[in-house]
């Protein structure tokens, strides 16, 4: 069973993944490179990923068999597992309970594509939608309290298979980052009696100098203070705190504005890694006015060094601006 | 000049690089290696870095001529400029002022070493006399209030020189890192009445389980939820805010507990990149009771995904026991 450990200093959770356990020498040099001539996730290989949590397929087609447009299964080496109880200790000073939360993979397409982009608009409103699937249905589970969808592109960002998938990892507890992004929130909310990012869409599309899309429902723009170059964010113009409510807007004109930005950033960069992160509320509060859900997209373009990693200071050679025109102009 | 912005969410500081900006096709694959077999770092080459700012070098040598053991100089393609005011201001709902601040390289010595621990036990006490130099000094500019040293090794790491160099950035705001850590700090001792670092020292020596040295004055381990595969703390036992206050418990101990914990990581892992990075307490408070400074020191193994990136929720596959078992065994 992995462990999760909260630092006592900074208040940081940690998965410590025992059962993933690796010796010194499993560091040394690059790890051997996959055989690129199969893949798991492809039609046909149905067998080779544990058995299917749900899948949109035709109907009449059977569980774990071809005849599926999206398929959502168990991460065959999870970070945390779904069996057991939390066991909350305290271990001296410290503070752990068990790896216990779901780690899944949404296989976007049966055919080999390597990027979202490649499918077409009502495929990218199939995954958007397994995203809201997925969060709804494990957020019935009361051990759980936050659900996290992300995207790994490119070994650079971490993926380790490149037919196009994305992956959610449900916790139980509140992620570091979006509790600070919840308290900013709330501190805002408290003061100015409004959503901050709703201030910022506002502000946004007034500036104008760092919008990427704007399309009816969403804006996509690169933050006033982003952290990397071509970092993106994509926000809902209407206040709305959890993605799972996403049907209240419709995923199609989203899957449009997911699929424009992040064809402009691989046109821009040549097709670099990338991730991309959906923020939303957690399991356990209801609609809230003072966070809204929202879509990080990170381009993995800078070596981060020492100084970022000991300061949480990010330094930026591209100015959201520049970017943004960029991006814009494509 | 470089422009500091704050994020209105989170209220986290990056440095947006004006002068360094880069168009998109920068990105566009690997750049070019230096030459190798120049290095500005080397004695005889002092022309190619900018004036020293101190250097230890025997008597009568001249200034940016060789005979030095340790030079300083600032950094050629600094993220701050020294020079300027703060010009703080508001833009709509943001925050920003001027990216004044200190950016300097510690040359560790004249020969082209690649690593510290390739240094003898008075060149290392050398460096650590210079880290508390520089601070001592940048410490009276009222503009700043925060330094930070660090160190990258290997290009994976963030170098972009081989010769072992140190670096130090003088902020003018404190980094968000830092802040939380004291924070976490000052919330221990409001409640339980010590540094929460000193009853951590206390509980590791107890259980002995994640040491990896401890000398007299100094403690080197594996934190309980370290962050990464081999994150290795350096501690003083004695409460101390203050990094530039060392000469109190004297560099001599310091150097040898620093060259004996990085030759076992280097050793275990076959020389990996790395980082290390010194926290200490901003300049412009006095000494306090519940900050403590520390060395952090953290091997490159493994690659951030979006959901590290996403969540500030860390998955580490080495168990620390495991880790500081290995390097004890050293």
């Amino acid at each position: 069973m992995p462990e999760l450990r909260k630092d006592p200093i900074m208040g940081r959770w940690v998965i410590i993944a025992t059962e993933r356990a690796k010796r010194p020498t499993d560091f040394h040099g690059e790890p051997p490179e996959p055989a690129p001539s199969f893949c798991p996730f492809c039609e046909g290989n149905e067998d080779k990923t544990p058995p299917e949590i749900i899948a949109y397929r035709a109907a009449g087609t059977a569980a774990n068999r071809p005849g599926w447009r999206l398929r959502v299964v168990p991460n065959k080496f999870p970070a945390l597992q779904i069996e057991g109880n939390l066991d909350k200790r305290g271990v001296g000073l410290y503070d752990r309970m068990n790896g216990v939360g779901a780690h899944e993979v949404i296989i976007e397409t049966p055919q080999h594509a390597t990027t979202l982009t490649a499918l077409g608009p009502q495929q990218i409103q199939d995954v958007l939608w397994a995203y809201r699937d997925r969060l709804a249905d494990l957020k019935r589970d009361v051990r759980f309290t936050y659900g996290m969808v992300f995207k790994n592109v490119g070994k650079t960002a971490g993926a380790s298979l490149e037919h196009t998938h994305s992956q959610l990892i449900v916790l139980p507890t509140v992620p570091r980052t979006v509790a600070d992004e919840m308290r900013g929130g709330k501190a805002f909310y408290d003061y100015r009696g409004r959503c901050i990012f709703c201030d910022i869409v506002s502000q946004e599309i007034e500036d104008g100098d760092r919008v990427v899309l704007d399309t009816e429902k969403f804006l996509a723009y690169e933050p006033y203070a982003a952290r990397f170059p071509f970092e993106t964010w994509i926000l809902p113009k209407q206040h709305m705190s959890h993605y799972e409510e996403i049907a209240k807007l419709g995923t199609e004109e989203l899957a449009y504005c997911l699929r424009m930005t992040l064809a402009k950033i691989e046109k821009a960069l040549n097709m670099p890694a990338y991730n991309y992160i959906i923020h939303t509320s957690p399991f356990d509060v209801g609609a809230i006015d003072y966070y809204h859900w929202h879509i990080e997209i990170i381009p993995r373009l800078t070596k981060v060094a020492g100084f970022e990693w000991g300061t949480g200071f990010y330094i930026n050679p591209v100015p959201p601006e520049t970017a943004a025109e960029f991006l814009r102009n494509i």
